[in-house]
């Protein structure tokens, strides 16, 4: 790619096409707190690593990060237990969808990765040791706005009370790993704690500006060591997609990770880092426009990683 | 990094270092042909964007590519038929073993991925149909051939005789999809080419110089166009080391595809084709010391695709 | 039940009944000879301890027996080889449709059941090793021609090689279990047999005479032992309708075996041997009518083995 | 069988063999109640169809009765519901452990059969609807003392605070077919009724005196109507010993239900209602020597309902 003047006509033809386009994909409808989100909506932020954040739509307007939250527990899980985290959690692809109970059957409680819910669960679990949810989800939240330089991040209450109503599934999953010693603490503690870092509310703005750290900006590495975000990269690549993490990686090109309420992060290692939101989903449960958005981008730009 | 002249002795490190490794792997036994290779065996080579090639160890040795030749073959069905092949075979990890025939049965005989074995098969029958094996396979060799700039390149007969007589897992894959009608020909014909594929010899240097196309080398675009270069390295990080690709893509951040002749071919997109060997398998049936090899090499260099 | 003279007014009108049934499940369509077979078909014949052999519809028209055939196989290889043949095969329900493969691979080749496909191929490729097809078919041909004392029992050819034309399914259970070393004969080979005792065909009243020695007939006990009688029985009862064993023991209270022809052979220990025969299948791929018809059968005697 | 003074001898017998039986299986150990009582327990009991009960061994000493309890609830809530209670449970064995959540990813959340421990925990979810827990258990120590017309029936306290405290596999399946819709109550509430009935102790007489309503004892159809303990009889037959059913059947013959405290229930019916103890529980967690034991009481007293 050119010039950065370049880059803002590219996103400004990209969120007009995605204003247009027809399939929209499916707003999640779990929990009504999600599902009443309008399907219209799109927005799009790319940080550079001179500082800039170039955007589209509706970069200002706050959604529910969801699972993209578990990049940032997995980075200070990583930071408070280093390797010592692998002995509960895998670092494999699953073949299987992201709230799967199967493969934890098989392989004796261990979660395949810490991108489905059964790995996010044990990451939180591993966080939560020997302190509060509160402690915890202050933890988290001081990462996210330390990491974009931004202190209006919040948990919405009322999407957290909500996940905890319809948590069953999740619950299933932990007391699973419990009855396997793979949990630490009571299951609707982590639990509980992991409903509430799912419902913390960001900007795309917010979003591209906390995941500076992972494309290697300039500083970034008193957050997370330059060796650590390469491996975070690299399992955001195989993994961060559930079963759609390799057509992610075919059509995109760069490590990402989604969440339900229709937000991606996407990184381009030494380049930018990239929010998109629209909440609509594919049937692999990733964000429609979001995807496609993304990969009109890293074709614009040539940022794939893959050459 | 720094100068190519930097380069030279990174290689000899390794393959000092590797010649001292204590745990080796355990060579593959189910044919003969493969076990009597010793696993003291290691060979490394990188080609560069400028046409050069360096080497550490036995980079003249043949070894039998096995798996390896999946890159070629999906590189040529992918010329043949373009995204039709898709209809066919999936592009997503898989999360089970190389030749696991539980995912067909669950997803109607269609496999996963390219690279284990169904989807092998099924590449290879796509680019049988209408055709004999043995012009199939001149196709194969004649691509290899020109993709390294070398004639002097085989199919080891012993060793295709010798998969023949162990074929009973891959010809009871092949039935299985032809009873789910997605294989074309006689599962005794597109195993038996597929055999053959997998007995082709090449050494460390001819590997290298071959997948040279797959790293976006000036005039490579005339074997296979850019944007499907990017999609076979996609398909090889995500998926080419079969249940070990997540843990491939976290510790060297290259894609790679491996063989169970102990042969990796991993390539830095626009930076090096690099291709190692050393007999030895780890449990997830990948090269012990090759993996080790290119992971010493990626940090080393910063190649990582992943900052 | 009373005398014996109630027992025909009982067939008669379960015949009459299953004349009007509206629902007649769906005819098996894999191969042109069986689904040319109409679905207004029904016959029924239940044979007594004293000789007598009562009947009710088409008890004279000859149908494919299929996955009957394999109570005969296992009676056969229990008497050759033992108590040794459950080493290569298991005793229990599936939990799988017949033919799935997946239990296969996760219990090393070894088939539940011999009444599923891959243990029905065991029990074969057993009595084959040392043998012609020629011979065992023979053997099997003798053994129900002596049971039903009728030396009209033949195998249709035209169904045998249809069976063999459509087997990829039966020949990747075949390799696979090879591939385990649970194979001794070459998959085709044991394959082309199996497909010709499934191409056996015999009339309702043949199929009830050939079952007498299951319900422990005068005399019976010169072709296989009560000890043995009553373990096929158990197996039949537990395992007899693949993945609606369940449901038959439910609704039947009977020990029986379905076939995809449409025909079904049960057995009340000490008091009859009965056979049904309708072409059309429920969803677990049993005979529809023909479940109904015994089960009224069981009802309106008393025969149910569960008081 | 002749007459009933030959049946005590043959109790005798077998208890005396059980006494010396080397290989006595291994006590469940996963909560201290059940893993501290000897391995060396074993008792027997007969209770006949004229009102006769005969016993061997420690017939009177009581023990955990855990799983079995789960045929008492299905009569229970088959009495409630009638068959609504099957659109909510199936009646198929599974074809896996007792406690394994696969089945239900891949089948909606509907338990196979009401004896695994999904399924009963739905028989009790059933029952429990409408009502507290105490209703519910007090309804079903009434049911059992009834029964076995013996009012010395408790439940032991100690064992399901234990339950209670390693429960967590339980409460994994309950919260899971939560999240398909098929629990009523909340999983705790459930999982709390289900770990006092598995705590409910019977010596081995009051459990031969309890189980006569299954062999259809003169009167005990007040209790449940015979249609419907015929399909008890068949559900015990086919999926009462898990994933050892289909060997229960073969070896012994008989409808049964086994417990993880070494407990079996077993009917012949309108012949016997047996129970035996011995806490060392064989591979598939039945106790090794109660089968061993009801195996020879079948044979000697030609009780088999396969003939």
């Amino acid at each position: 790619m050119g010039a950065l003047s370049d880059l803002q006509p590219i996103l400004d033809r990209i969120g007009a096409e995605m204003a247009e386009a027809p399939d929209r994909g499916r707003v999640a409808d779990y929990i009504p707190e999600l599902a009443h989100v309008s399907d219209r909506q799109f927005a799009m932020a790319v940080c550079l690593p001179d500082g800039q954040c170039l955007t589209s739509g509706a970069a200002d307007t706050g959604f529910s990060i969801q699972s993209i939250s578990k990049v940032f527990t997995l980075a200070i899980a990583l930071g408070r237990l280093g390797d010592q985290l692998w002995t509960r959690v895998g670092r494999e692809p699953s073949g299987l969808s992201f709230n799967s109970v199967v493969q934890l059957e098989t392989e004796n409680g261990i979660p395949r990765n810490p991108f489905i819910n059964a790995g996010a669960l044990v990451v939180t679990d591993a966080i939560l040791t020997g302190r509060t949810p509160r402690e915890v989800l202050g933890e988290v939240l001081r990462f996210l706005r330390e990491a974009a330089s931004d202190d209006d991040i919040h948990i919405n209450k009322a999407v957290a009370a909500s996940e905890q109503a319809h948590g069953h599934r999740n619950l299933a999953l932990a007391h699973f790993m419990a009855a396997h010693g793979n949990l630490v603490n009571p299951p609707a503690l982590t639990c509980g704690t992991y409903f509430h870092q799912c419902a913390i509310e960001m900007t795309a703005r917010q979003l591209a500006m906390a995941g500076r750290f992972l494309m290697g900006a300039p500083g970034a590495a008193r957050l997370v060591s330059p060796a650590r975000v390469r491996r975070i990269n690299a399992l955001m690549l195989t993994c961060g997609h559930y079963d759609g993490s390799g057509e992610f990686a075919y059509r995109v090109g760069l490590p990402g990770k989604s969440g339900v309420g229709g937000g991606i992060l996407a990184i381009a290692p030494g380049r930018a880092s990239i929010a998109v939101w629209s909440p609509g989903l594919n049937e692999q449960g990733n964000s429609q426009l979001g995807t496609l958005a993304i990969e009109r981008l890293a074709r614009a730009t040539g940022w794939s990683v893959f050459g």
